[in-house]
């Protein structure tokens, strides 16, 4: 039986999303739903294609009693900045949780992706991050760096951004868009060490699959959110610091221990197993069932890999937000 | 980077996809390439999603050298009957293999692979059942029973077509529009072991999850294909008939063993192992790398789960089609 489908592309949904407080709402209900128990979340399908250096990820998550569920399709093409484009694209099918009919199809280029990534480092930072947080630093210096210390900004009043990364230009030109978006003073720093020693939280957002971030400079009332490792292979931080750290949260430990920090922690023996007490997800610490952080001077770690939770909640709101506008195409099907 | 991406309707696919022998030359020359070792083809991701009554399957498949490669999401909801609507749906959405970009998306509700799952029957029987076949046999009365009577048509010139289902008015109703568009003699049996006895070629096309085809009637110059099992828990063909097969040939073994006849065959010990030597796969039997029928008189069988290969090689040939015939809405994002 034909339906109507609502095709959506970027820039409609560049119009309706955005990263503002509603959409932080939005996923952190996401996580607190997952901790409920009844959310499905099978695990992310993965297929890399090396001859073409490219990986797709595809990630999903049932929610009941939601409208719908999102299938979010993400390809990395890594060859892709020598053709002039970026090296990641995709797009969010949300079917319908009644009938299974498509109900939308958001042609984002991964844009929705961003927007739910930083928006997950938003939730950490509200639940995890000390209470006073002057300074906010950033390892790496791509646009989930840039998007990582905005979403800080709506739930954290800072002074100070310490920035670090490999290339010193794009670092500089990172501080001046900071410094322009959110009035604040950057400065960009020699080594990771000297980031994290300024700051009370600290974002890594690097694809780096060897530690970039040590644990010399670990110290009292610091949290660290690590969102860069969402893959097998990937690692931005030392086990040391995870050894080190009073509490480790993971967006989903079964994914983390496969893709995430956990990972690399629990094959260096930094976490020694997966009953580590210190061990809990972001749901729970939402829903207020596990302990956040317990003291304003604890050390903190946040392991974030992205989930299909996070996918089916940014994909229900920009549903009934392009609804609600009369944005995309209706077609037939 | 804005780019076309081309959105194609399940009436223009209808027009540009039919079940002719450039569809059933298509799928396989896909089993072929997936023997040649190249092909990268993950693990279905399959959610259920009980309180909905319903499940979701993602399916994929790379195939260097091709433009593209497909991502198939096919729902089950199966409580959508009782709402006018079919159980299945879905969409496929075929991304370009040098760049990730988002090239089409066919919103062929299920059409697409309806086509693809039949031709692999065409392809099976093509390459595993005797030559000569007077009689086929089918077992279930839905779509698929339908279409795999055609498609054997396209391979096999047969004179009689035997048909059992639990319900014998759906029966009737196959009878008489098989023998309309076929102009064959359609037979209604009272049992699965009076189509057996009947019939060179069986297909068994239905949900069960019980057998509902047992060995009493099997013979000699046999051929079944087993295309009903999809998931784990499926089961159509009793252990006893793949116990007493000369042939074993799936899809892809690594699928058949967890949701295939295989998985309940391996588990009652109708089948050792996946050493057992008369075990082997439709493309390595294609390509001539292993055996098929070695004579007139054997009993083989066809194990089909149904794979992303299918997917990306009938998305790659309808991209074409619909190309070439202009049609589909396209739009930039």
């Amino acid at each position: 039986m034909p339906h109507d489908i609502r095709i959506v592309t970027e820039p409609d949904l560049r119009n309706a999303i955005g990263l503002d407080l509603d959409v932080i709402d939005c996923i952190e209900h996401g996580f607190r739903q997952l901790d409920g128990g009844s959310v499905i979340m099978p695990p992310v399908l993965s297929m890399a294609m090396p001859d073409a250096h490219a990986e797709v990820d595809i990630k999903t998550a049932y929610v009941p009693g939601l409208e719908g569920f999102a299938i979010k399709v993400s390809p990395g093409f890594f060859n892709n900045p020598s053709l002039g484009l970026p090296s990641l694209n995709g797009l969010m099918v949300l079917l319908s949780a009644k009938t299974g009919q498509v109900l939308a199809i958001f042609l984002d280029n991964g844009y929705l992706t961003d927007m739910r990534t930083a928006a997950a480092g938003a939730v950490a930072a509200r639940h995890m991050a000390p209470e006073k947080v002057e300074t906010v630093g950033v390892i790496g210096t791509g646009l989930q760096a840039r998007l990582q210390v905005i979403a800080a900004s709506k739930v954290r009043s800072f002074k100070k951004i310490c920035i670090w990364g490999r290339d010193i230009e794009k670092a500089e030109r990172l501080a001046r868009d900071l410094e322009t978006e959110l009035s604040i003073e950057p400065f960009v720093m020699p080594a990771p060490d000297d980031v994290v020693a300024q700051s009370q939280l600290v974002v890594t957002t690097t694809p780096a699959t060897a530690p970039v971030l040590g644990s010399a400079a670990l110290h009292s009332g610091l949290h660290i959110t690590a969102m860069g490792s969402d893959q097998d292979g990937k690692n931005e931080i030392d086990p040391a610091v995870l050894a080190k750290a009073d509490r480790i949260v993971c967006d989903r430990i079964s994914q983390c221990e496969k893709m995430g920090e956990l990972r690399s922690a629990l094959a260096a023996g930094g976490v020694a197993g997966l009953e580590d007490p210190r061990l809990t997800e972001l749901g729970a610490v939402i829903s207020g069932r596990a302990a956040g952080r317990s003291s304003a001077d604890q050390i903190t770690v946040c392991d974030l890999t992205g989930t299909g939770i996070q996918d089916t909640a940014i994909a229900t709101l920009a549903h009934a937000r392009v609804r609600a506008g009369g944005a995309g195409t209706r077609i037939q099907s």
